[in-house]
């Protein structure tokens, strides 16, 4: 039995949304996204994909309606990209996985989180026992604010200098 | 770049949380797991892993302190996979990605749900809107009433017969 079979072709709607989201990739790309990670190379660097795999996942996310790219230079030809209404829906996902690993992930308690986030109008802390309804409003990044902490920004700085000196040896 | 790096050793919860949930087959075999199906035979059954893929994955889940074995039968051997409290928090992952699909996965407006969820206590119907902290408590499967749908019904027990066909086959 296939994977399709299994998860595309059923009538489960989790069996579906793993056809999607079961790919370790997605959401790790849809992270960049709602960081405001918007080009190619940035969210290469950032996840560590080959251009390839990269390139095939984009396509694949387009084409499920759940991101979409904006032309931002015309020569050559370079795109920006964004999650749609049907993506930015997957922020609730990613809250929830983020809680889960704040709490499970054996993070010592007094640990910086990698990113501050606190709610725009409410100025809550967003932390792992924070959940999409608890302003009875849906959740969405967009209204959040984000701080990165300094292990995390050090990390990402890091993979940067990393991508730019890959470049270069290519 | 490996996976590792970008991922498990991140800082980041949700990229650390993908170590685990990121591979399509975990929430697929929790899925499982939460209906209430218990053993490899029937877990293989639903889906379609072959016997290696599953136990190498149920092994590291258990690794994970995600699941835990249960000793049903001494000679031969034969164990009950169950969900620890810690993979029972990734249920509220479930609902939203269930609630995703119903809202975006193209299903027919007037669709019979794969399978009717109503809360035991309050009697709400379990919907694509529904969200975990509806009534201010975190969300359990525990807590919700299954009836499987017609087609989900069908689809699972011609699961079931491919299964045992394909294992006199073997």
């Amino acid at each position: 039995m296939s994977w399709d079979e299994v998860c595309e072709n059923s009538v489960c709607p989790v069996a579906r949304s793993l056809s999607v989201v079961g790919d370790r990739w997605t959401l790790l790309i849809l992270r960049e996204l709602l960081m405001g990670v918007r080009r190619f190379d940035e969210i290469q660097a950032q996840t560590g994909m080959s251009s390839f795999l990269l390139s095939t996942r984009l396509k694949r996310l387009e084409k499920a309606g759940v991101i979409e790219k904006q032309l931002y230079s015309k020569r050559p030809p370079r795109y920006e990209y964004h999650a749609t209404a049907k993506g930015r829906d997957l922020d609730e996902v990613i809250l929830l996985l983020r809680a889960w690993d704040m709490k499970w992930g054996g993070h010592p308690a007094k640990a910086e989180p990698a990113v501050h986030m606190t709610h725009k109008r409410t100025k809550k802390v967003i932390d792992a026992n924070w959940r999409p309804a608890a302003d009875g409003k849906p959740f969405s990044f967009d209204d959040v604010e984000f701080v990165l902490g300094r292990k995390y920004s050090a990390e990402r700085e890091a993979r940067r200098i990393a991508f730019r000196a890959s470049r270069r040896g290519e």
